[in-house]
């Protein structure tokens, strides 16, 4: 009966719960962005203070880059550690919001209120979820069930530079039973997905120079190598007409989908029409052999996610540019290894440089791809637990993003991770006027309360 | 005699005729950027008042777009126009000046002392040798020589949308003997030339749009069509390997090089290894089977002079963005049709666009080449006076550049230009640090008094 005393405290508490997360999501902790690191920090110190209230011993915890939030609250019970992530992506183009990205706004929406700002969804919506699950339970139960660590990192959407040492240097702290992350989307609207399969991913940014300084195509076009001209060439070579990617040696590790779990996958009635529809799209673009969901879920990708290069503003420059760049990211299976495909993409790209041009590499990020050991009876019984809380049952699925921790708590930490989220796909999270539903916030909340009931032991 | 009193007048009257310069030369006319609309007007304003100096009436001519500065003298003698442009290029990449551009110094050079500032060459420096090559003729004589006219365009660097439409109005008003212009550099060091065949210039922008926001990489990436990937498969395809555009029915127009022109280039002595060597280049990376001198001079070209797409700055985004774009710019010769070579390139370009991509096209200007009639005794005058002012004798050349207001005199109001100019080809001209040399100044300055004198008539 106390699940039903900490869910009606949840349900009273909402409002102040949505006050709580609308002051965290004022903080811009844009990582990337050096110009924001005094904000970043910010939101560090708030999410220590909120893991205060809830009894837990909170502090800051220094990298070369923006700290970590650790917490515990010690207890009996099974060993839980909770991850989340409190910085968030850049805002650009600002243009596009409808509001201001830094000042949240509760709004209605096409079904139902939405909460709308950078972060409202990715991931500071979604951890509050937990926290807000935490502090419900607390209020009811006087501390929290199990044996709680919390960890949250400021350079998630940075390339985590900071992660795989911390992990190292704190092994025997941060070991627990299982790790639980709310990062991830609902499968579909009303129906919670745990994914059990994540890509991993490989960042590499390629810049291309030539004259030692810009040039007037006038005086230059025609004689001097142009950098953007070579940039293009090398990355239109990057997958071929049916969106194969050509680097050789890409698919070694790449495995074909198990037949137990494609029969799966085809029985989550996919809707590939409406997914790309949402989004003003119409035709899956990738590999042609292989289905919408393999796309997305189980096969590797080339994608270039940025490019520069000459003048690029309002008007028109007759420039030939010194230099071009572009940053590529690639989403990787099965066991495909990211250094050595750093270097196979290398290899490739200096093959390609003509005369009169050199290449500089700068690396964001390598992590393999991860897949869960889902016997362990936490999995069915969070399962279970989702289900109870939302329309429809819960269903393991996989995912195209990568959440590079997962792999490392597995690989450093031999724990496996829960990955429950309850983003919407049209939270338009990266993108200009992210936003959460009031309902993912909520339901979220209780989730995590049913699920922390089903499996801490307490 | 009165010419070596003009030059006397000259040489004594330097310093001061620098002052002018730097004062020009602080106004930041970025004719491209309407943040600066304002300083451009200032920069026609002083202009305006120079012309009145001279006893020119002189005035604003309002357009849709910056002022055209016109100035008239009248008086006996051969009718002259001058043309120069007042605006600038943008100055980015900021970082990369030793000195802020708009803060103009006079400063020791590698060899000799140059004029450090954005438009210090193109083309305010180059215009004021005439306009101080007026002053000095009417401190001397009490007036100008010939009957002068004076087209100042505030629009050179942004396409001159007003121009053609200008000309077309005031056809009476402007049409002259003769026109000179000061733009194009010296042939090569203590060498003058005087440019006859120009190359045309076509300006295209396309912006590729697929999904209708930005998407996360992750849970799009592999099966949505991204634009930066469309874009650069469809630039890479624009030259092939040999350096040859490959656009049907490109090279329709291109004439081959006549071999008397040829013999005469050949004569020329053209340094390809220093003119590359100077901005850290070796090898023409042009058409294989053309010389070096055909490919800045004679040969069409198609340059990318600026991409963009998703994100570029700082650290890594996992963006599949919505829009992807690059500016593109064709050099033309010979009688290549510019307006059919936009429609030619933009049916190719939409032949490559993919299900679920759009392609939009915004224009840059289009102007054909143009080639001089030298049988005018004045070109030859010319060529002689600009001999007697430097060490080596003037040459007849050829230049890779498009100076369209060449084409235009030609085509709309029947007169032949005399392109001679100061500048030199380590100026930086559209780049970070431009200069002009205070010989390049003084000498032009001379250069113009002994034109004048030798072509007026006076």
């Amino acid at each position: 009966m106390t699940l039903d005393a900490t869910l009606e405290q949840i349900d009273h508490g909402l409002d102040a719960s949505l006050d709580r997360l609308l002051s965290f999501l004022r903080i811009p902790s844009i990582s990337t962005d050096p110009a924001y690191a005094g904000e970043t920090r910010k939101a560090a110190e708030w999410l220590r203070d909120q893991l205060r209230d809830l009894g837990a011993e909170a502090e800051l915890r220094e990298t070369p880059g923006h700290p970590m939030v650790t917490g515990r609250t010690g207890g009996p019970g099974r060993s839980i550690l909770f991850y989340g992530h409190y910085d968030v992506q850049p805002v650009d183009p600002l243009e596009l919001w409808d509001s201001a990205p830094f000042e949240p706004v509760v709004e209605a929406g096409a079904d139902g209120r939405v909460i709308r700002a950078r972060g409202a969804s990715d991931d500071k919506g979604q951890l509050m979820t937990f926290v807000e699950a935490c502090r419900a339970w607390k209020a009811v139960h006087g501390n929290l069930p199990g044996n709680i660590t919390f960890l949250f990192e400021g350079e998630e959407e940075s390339g985590s530079p900071s992660l795989i040492p911390f992990l190292e240097a704190h092994k025997d702290e941060l070991t627990c039973d299982l790790a639980l992350i709310c990062d991830t989307a609902l499968y579909r609207d009303g129906q919670p997905g745990i994914v059990t399969q994540l890509r991993g991913l490989l960042g590499e940014e390629i810049i291309i120079r030539a004259a030692d300084r810009d040039l007037h195509s006038g005086s230059f076009g025609g004689i001097a190598a142009n950098p953007i001209h070579v940039l293009t060439r090398i990355l239109a070579g990057l997958r071929d007409e049916t969106g194969r990617v050509t680097l050789p040696g890409f698919y070694d590790g790449v495995p074909q989908l198990d037949p137990v779990l494609a029969a799966q996958w085809d029985g989550l009635g996919f809707d590939a029409e409406g997914f790309l529809g949402a989004v003003g799209l119409a035709q899956p673009a990738g590999e042609q052999a292989y289905t919408p969901l393999e796309q997305i879920w189980s096969r590797p990708t080339a994608e270039i996610n940025g490019i520069r290069g000459g003048y690029a503003g309002a008007g028109f420059k007759t420039v030939l540019p010194a230099e071009a760049a572009a940053k590529i990211s690639f989403r990787l299976v099965g066991q495909q290894d990211p250094h050595r495909l750093r270097e196979i993409f290398r290899d490739w790209v200096r093959a390609q440089v003509p005369p009169d041009c050199s290449v500089e590499f700068h690396e964001h990020g390598a992590s393999p791809a991860s897949q869960m050991r889902i016997d362990d009876p936490a999995f069915e019984q969070a399962r279970q637990a989702l289900g109870a809380e939302w329309p429809e049952e819960a269903v393991f699925i996989g995912a195209g993003g990568s959440i590079p921790i997962a792999g490392y708590f597995q690989s450093i930490l031999g724990m496996d991770t829960i990955l429950a989220g309850f983003a919407r796909h049209n939270d338009q999270i990266h993108s200009p006027n992210e936003k959460y539903d009031v309902e993912s916030f909520h339901r979220g909340i209780r989730s995590w309360a049913r699920i922390l009931d089903a499996i801490s032991g307490a």
